[in-house]
C-alpha cells in the first residue's frame, strides 16, 4: 500500500527541478504569478505516480525527475488557462491568477508555463537520459496536450447544447483526461524501457479518465471541488453526466427549467436553481446513475490494471482509488 | 536580389507541412478557427526565410520544411493570444479568432497551435533529420517562445507605468523580438551544421528586433498596421518608443493630458485624443527620433549581416530592409 505521507522527500525532489526552471524571483508579474499559483496548494501527486511508476519498473527514479516535474507545470498550466476559459475566479480558495494579475497576464503566464514544460524534459539530457528517450518524453507530452485541448473544445462545445448526449459527454471526457491523467504513468514505461506497456496505460486512461469526471461533477454538488461554492458547474452550464443525464430524462417544463439554468450566465445562477437542479437529479436517479458509472469506469481500469506488472499494478490500483474516494 | 514573388512554389511546400498537422476539417471551433485565423493572410514571411537561409547555408531544403512551418504556427499562435491580450478585436480586417469564437475557445485555440509547433518540429524525424538536430531544433524553439513571453510580460507591464524609461522600452522589444525574429535563421544553421553562426544571429535579431518595433510603432500611426485604425497604439495605452520619448521630453499639462489619453480605455480614447497625441509627437521631434533609431538599428543589423558568409548576408539585408520599409 502506498503511503503519500511518506513521499514528502520525492516532493522535495520535484519542487527542485520546478525550481531549476522556474526562478522564485524574476520579471514581475511572471515568475512570481507561475509561485503564486504553484503555491496554493496542488496534491503534486502527479510526478510523485512518475517517480513511483518509474521505480516499480525498475526505471532509474533519477532520470525521470524533470519529466515528472513537468507533468506537474503541465496540470497548473492547465489551470491558469481553464480558470479563464471558465470564468472561474477562485482556485483553492484564492483568486486565480488570471482575477489576481489580469486577463493579459493570465493568458501569457500560461503560455510561459506551457514552454517550461518542454524546457523541463529538454533538462532530462542532463541526468543522462538518451536523445531518443527524450524525444519520446516529448512526443508523449504534446500528444497529450493536443488530446487534452481537443477534450477542452468539445467541452466548451458542449456547454452551448441543449441535447447533449452520454456519447459527446465521453468523447469529450476521454479526449480531456485520458492522456492527461496517464502521462505521468507513459513517461514512466518510457523510461523504464516498458513502451510495450504503453497501449494498456491509455486503456487505463480511458477507464480512470471517465471516473475521474463523473467523481468531479458530483463532488461539484457535495463538497464543491474546494471553491467553497456548491453547484459551480450549474453555474458555468457544464454539462456533467448528471445534466446529461437528467435531460434525457425529464422532459416538459422540467427540462426547459433546467436549460433555463444552466443556459444563465454564472453570476445570474441563484442558489435556489442549484437547489432545483439538484433536486431534478436526485428524482431521476442522475446521481445514483453516475455513482454507478464511476464505480463501472474505476472497476473496468482496475481489471487493466490487473494485466500489468505486480509492483505498477499497485501503483495503479491506488491511483484508481484515490480518484474516485477523494474528497476534494 | 531575393525576389518575393517567385517563391511561391515554397509556400506551397510549407502550407502542405502545415496541412498535414492541422487538417481542413476536424473538431469544430478548434480546427476550422485555426484554418479561419491561417487564411486570415500573413505572409509566410518566416517559414521562407527559414528556407533560404538553409539552401544559402548549404543545408538540406527538404529537411528544413518542418520546422519552416512550425515557425509560422509560432507565429500565428502568438497572434491568438496577442489579439486576446491587447484586446484586439480585428486582425488583418476581420474578427479576431477570440471575438469569432468567444475567449474560452480563443485561448484554448491557441494553447493547441502552441502544441502543433512542436509536434511539427518532432516530425523532422520523418524527413531523416536526426534526433541531435531535432533536440536542438526544439531547444531553439522553446527559448524563443520562452523569450518572447517574457517580453511581453514586460511589454504588458510597461502598460501601466507612467514614467517608462528607453531602457525597460528596448529591454522589453528585445525580449519580444530579438529571439522571435531570427528563429527561423537559426533553425537553418543548426540544419545546415552552422551552429557556430547563432550567437551572430541572436546578436542580428537584437538589432533587428528593435527597428522592426519601432518601424511598427510608426505605422500604427500612418498606415494603422492593417487594421483600418490609426492610432490602435495610444488607444491600448502602449508604450511605443514616441510615448516613451515624448513623456520624457513635454512636462506639465502636455504630460498630463498625453497620460490620460493612453491610459484611458480603449473603448473611450476618441480620434481626437489620437490626433493630440500625434500632434505632441511631432512637436517634441518623437517621430524623427523614432526612424533615426529604428535606421541605426538597422544599419547595425546589417553590420552584422556583413559578417555571415555572402549567400546568408544577402538574405539578411533583403530581412532588414523589408523589416524597415514595410508599409504594413
Amino acid at each position: 500500500m502506498i503511503d503519500f505521507e511518506k513521499t514528502g522527500e520525492k516532493a522535495h525532489l520535484i519542487d527542485k527541478e520546478l525550481e531549476r526552471v522556474l526562478p522564485k524571483k524574476g520579471i514581475e508579474n511572471l515568475h512570481d504569478a507561475i509561485n503564486y499559483h504553484m503555491d496554493t496548494g496542488g496534491k503534486r501527486l502527479r510526478p510523485l505516480l512518475a517517480i513511483l511508476a518509474c521505480e516499480a519498473l525498475g526505471g532509474d527514479v533519477k532520470k525521470i525527475l524533470p519529466f515528472a516535474a513537468s507533468c506537474e507545470l503541465l496540470h497548473n498550466w492547465f489551470l491558469v488557462h481553464d480558470d479563464i476559459e471558465d470564468g472561474d475566479k477562485v482556485r483553492r480558495d484564492k483568486p486565480a491568477v488570471w482575477v489576481k494579475y489580469g486577463l493579459a497576464h493570465g493568458v501569457n503566464v500560461g503560455d510561459y508555463m506551457a514552454q517550461k514544460v518542454f524546457e523541463l524534459i529538454l533538462h532530462s539530457k542532463d541526468y543522462g537520459v538518451s536523445d531518443d528517450k527524450v524525444m519520446k518524453l516529448l512526443d508523449a507530452m504534446v500528444k497529450t496536450s493536443l488530446r487534452t485541448a481537443e477534450g477542452q473544445t468539445m467541452d466548451i462545445n458542449l456547454r452551448s447544447n441543449d441535447k447533449p448526449t452520454e456519447k459527446q459527454y465521453f468523447d469529450m471526457v476521454i479526449g480531456k483526461t485520458a492522456h492527461y491523467l496517464t502521462v505521468t504513468l507513459v513517461g514512466a514505461a518510457i523510461m523504464a524501457d516498458r513502451e510495450d506497456l504503453i497501449p494498456k496505460l491509455i486503456d487505463f486512461g480511458k477507464n480512470l479518465g471517465p471516473a475521474f469526471q463523473i467523481t468531479d461533477d458530483i463532488l461539484d454538488l457535495t463538497e464543491g471541488k474546494g471553491r467553497k461554492e456548491i453547484g459551480r458547474d450549474i453555474k458555468e452550464g457544464k454539462r456533467s453526466i448528471l445534466v446529461v443525464h437528467c435531460l434525457n430524462k425529464c422532459g416538459g417544463d422540467e427540462k426547459k427549467k433546467l436549460l433555463t439554468i444552466i443556459n444563465k450566465e454564472p453570476e445570474k445562477t441563484t442558489d435556489e436553481d442549484v437547489t432545483y437542479a439538484k433536486i431534478l437529479f436526485e428524482k431521476y436517479g442522475s446521481v445514483e446513475y453516475a455513482k454507478q458509472k464511476a464505480e463501472k469506469y474505476a472497476s473496468d481500469a482496475k481489471k487493466i490494471a490487473g494485466k500489468m506488472p505486480a509492483q505498477l499494478k499497485e501503483i495503479l490500483d491506488f491511483f484508481a482509488d484515490y480518484i474516485v474516494n477523494r474528497r476534494k
